[in-house]
């Protein structure tokens, strides 16, 4: 190597000399003001010309090409470590291994002494190393932004962002106007909400924009708390974020099948839903009631997309449909400018805006899945296509396992008209509701002691025979959780 | 530029057969299995020889030369417009019409017909812009970060951050371990607080951090909401960010010279203080209360570094501390493991973390800062120094343009020694605490029919003769603003 550097510092020094002297010579001479530097260069050249002979040259030019070559070859190198980042892109198989030191984080090791854990859990799951199914960490994308390579890069420079304001003329002042026009430009592609004469607020996901949607509706003056409801099984965060400050605008109700309180109610509709993955509608239908559609999961990865939803308040975020939940980016389209406003006077008490750099790169991202869609874009590029394609094979492994351990139940779903694939398929929900069978009372304890760490349906208001099992983990730690099921008997 | 495309592609072509015959011939001849190909490429090494002599073979091997050396000059000047930007580093004078067009911002135009305002504020002021200087906008930082160029450009790939953990085995899960690690360094090297047997949290800004620390206070089942207060003037914000959501845990008390309520309270305890720039302590005073210390403002470019601070609860913020306020990112160093907890147990409630983009963006901003205060540095890069430098020289044009109006005060300060800089000087807050003299009675009324906006002393608890102006905005709109109040006359 050493070898390799001294032969390209000679070959640069050559080179100055050979461009002055055969390629423009009478240029750099005449550049020259001073007599002495003119004739002291002449003589130079002189000594050169009688140094080396064409054949000298030419061993020398040689070698000047070797050098520049590996310069070239080896700034390329460079530039690829650089561009993938901190941030370095690792080779193959440090890759590899960082994912494995990753997936720790789902796969954790509960006891001194590890075993390892085969890539494909084929082999060496002695059962003893937990899998972390309890979260909905969307670590299954990871995959498909890698195969992406550098097209969703961003690069950030330290001068950007010193302002609080994205777009001060805008109800919502902090939000990026290139995130806007994505959101925008998505949902026109997958044809899953309608935009138009809707604004936008961004949030750091979509929970703030929950809270932000209960204060824009109850910060009115009202005599009492409005009351919080969502039909059983309802998200698990719903009762704590609504009560945790012990609000005098609102409270939690409970199952919204039993609501029967008279007085202001907000009805949380989540669709498709978080646990179970059915579709759902509202089920108080009582005159008055507010409706804020939770719709997380409405993309054709996971649900047909029957329709452009169209409702008063809809929630939606990139940690479920990108897959990028540590951006922290959430988006509501709201009908009501009153409303909207609200809600930005409620993130700019809470945290005066919303990440910029975060912003930026949900926009890249989102234009990219939007570009994915379209017809120039190679069919495996297709974000939702190839992100359906793995969530299917997985739906197919796991009702494989519960059927091969017979203590297990899934939900059945009907199929349903996709118009963004054009064709007819069953739900493929981002998490499972798996119910232990068999007189199985506490079905998370009866995992736990298999070493599955999943939610109960406690959490969710309904029977502790029932578990939320993330359906979104790492392929490794998916591809161990199946097998594992599929050996438990009773 | 076509012929020395041609001429690189020829030399290019050229090179693969020269590395085949003059350096490595047998090498590249033994790996050949086939007969007949050794042959042939045996007959083109013969037809090469006879076609190109020693000189021939000079002329092509300089034209090669010039070809890469110009490829390699090509890929310097691409990386160098890659690095800088989707955002693509602008030329010099795009960058000031953008510059010009963000100072829109915080000098609006009101009314139909704009005229343009000259870059120094020396002319072309005809008074009707308005001059916004009601926010913090920390704008004024954009010039140094412009000036150190690529060093803190953070390249993010699109495959990370698809986990909402950044340290599953931390107390706080979704803090960056690189962010940890600079913000202690930071601390360190400027002396202004002790992390020391702290726990870090961070937060969407330090609002939001403000919000956990009253949520982790009270959240303890206490028979009455806990009074916060603060004296005053008080940072604006605290009265409705206490009040918003009329929690039942805790309740604005106001100010904290009045508080004689009994029962449990918080003080907040802003120092250097927002809006006035005074060094503070608490003044409540009485056993039993629990005190936040904001301390925002606790930097060297603002106020004497005169010790470390070591209190129970401290808020840090990079809008304020290094400018990048579109981050949103604030820290909070927490003695008590238990009110640790709790804070993060609000974070992940109300927005399941921050955002890992601007996180690790921080870390990088934190580590340039702590790397300019070391002697290795250059004196113009040395942060703190350069940002020190122009609030003192804003700090001398302000009180200049009070005194030739006559019609204003502002607040005199104590000069104190500063460990970090190892001298004696007066305070330069980050707000001008503006006060209206000769019974102006609304200070910002009166300024707003000058069309300079700004904030009255009402939102902080005080008599509206008193505005709050930012001191750090962009160097156009600050000399705009002293030219015209320099000539304001009752």
């Amino acid at each position: 190597m050493s070898c390799l550097c001294l032969c390209g510092f000679f070959g640069g020094a050559f080179m100055e000399k050979a461009f002055a002297y055969s390629l423009f010579p009478n240029d750099v001479l005449k550049s020259s003001n001073c007599r002495e530097t003119k004739s002291r260069f002449s003589s130079e050249m002189a000594n050169l010309r009688s140094l080396f002979s064409p054949r000298h040259m030419l061993v020398l030019s040689v070698a000047l090409n070797v050098s520049l070559v590996l310069k070239i070859i080896q700034q390329r190198k460079n530039r690829r470590e650089k561009v993938s980042g901190i941030y370095v892109e690792k080779p193959k198989d440090a890759q590899i291994a960082e994912e494995s030191q990753i997936e720790a984080s789902s796969i954790q090791n509960m006891h001194p002494t590890p075993s390892p854990m085969a890539v494909n859990g084929e082999d060496a799951d002695d059962g003893r190393n937990v899998i972390n199914l309890d979260h909905g960490d969307p670590t299954m994308y990871e995959r498909y932004w890698q195969e992406m390579g550098d097209k969703t890069t961003v690069v950030i420079p330290g001068w950007q962002f010193t302002s609080y304001f994205s777009d001060a003329g805008n109800l919502c002042w902090f939000l990026e106007p290139e995130l806007a026009k994505e959101i925008a430009r998505l949902h026109k592609v997958v044809g899953n909400a309608i935009t138009e004469g809707r604004y936008i607020v961004v949030g750091t996901g979509s929970s703030q924009l929950f809270q932000a949607a209960l204060y824009a509706f109850t910060a009115n003056n009202a005599s009492e708390p409005f009351s919080v409801v969502s039909a059983a099984p309802y998200y698990s965060s719903y009762p704590a974020a609504t009560d945790c400050l012990k609000s005098g605008l609102y409270k939690w109700g409970g199952d919204a099948h039993n609501f029967t309180k008279t007085g202001p109610y907000i009805e949380l509709v989540t669709s498709p839903n978080n646990p179970d993955g059915f579709v759902r509608q509202s089920v108080v239908n009582r005159s008055g009631g507010i409706l804020v559609h939770d719709l997380a999961y409405y993309w054709p990865q996971y649900t047909p997309i029957t329709s452009a939803a169209d409702y008063e308040l809809m929630l939606f975020t990139v940690s479920k449909s990108t897959g990028h939940a540590g951006m922290r980016i959430g988006w509501a389209l709201v009908k009501d400018p009153s409303i909207a406003e609200k809600m930005v006077k409620y993130i700019e008490l809470s945290t005066i805006g919303v990440s910029k750099d975060s912003q930026l790169r949900a926009a890249k991202v989102l234009k990219v899945v939007s570009d994915s869609c379209g017809t120039a874009a190679r069919p495996r590029e297709n974000f939702f296509g190839y992100c359906h394609q793995l969530m299917a094979e997985r739906w197919k492994l796991l009702r494989e396992a519960v059927k091969q351990s017979g203590i297990f139940s899934l939900p059945e779903f009907e199929p349903g008209f996709c118009n963004f694939f054009q064709c007819l398929f069953e739900p493929l929900p981002a998490f499972a509701w798996l119910k232990c069978e068999d007189g199985i009372e506490d079905c998370e304890s009866f995992l736990k002691s298999h070493n599955i760490w999943t939610r109960s349906g406690r959490h969710f208001g309904v029977s502790p025979s029932y578990v939320r099992v993330s359906m979104l983990d790492r392929d490794r730690t998916f591809g161990c959780f199946v097998k594992r099921l599929s050996q438990i008997r009773l």
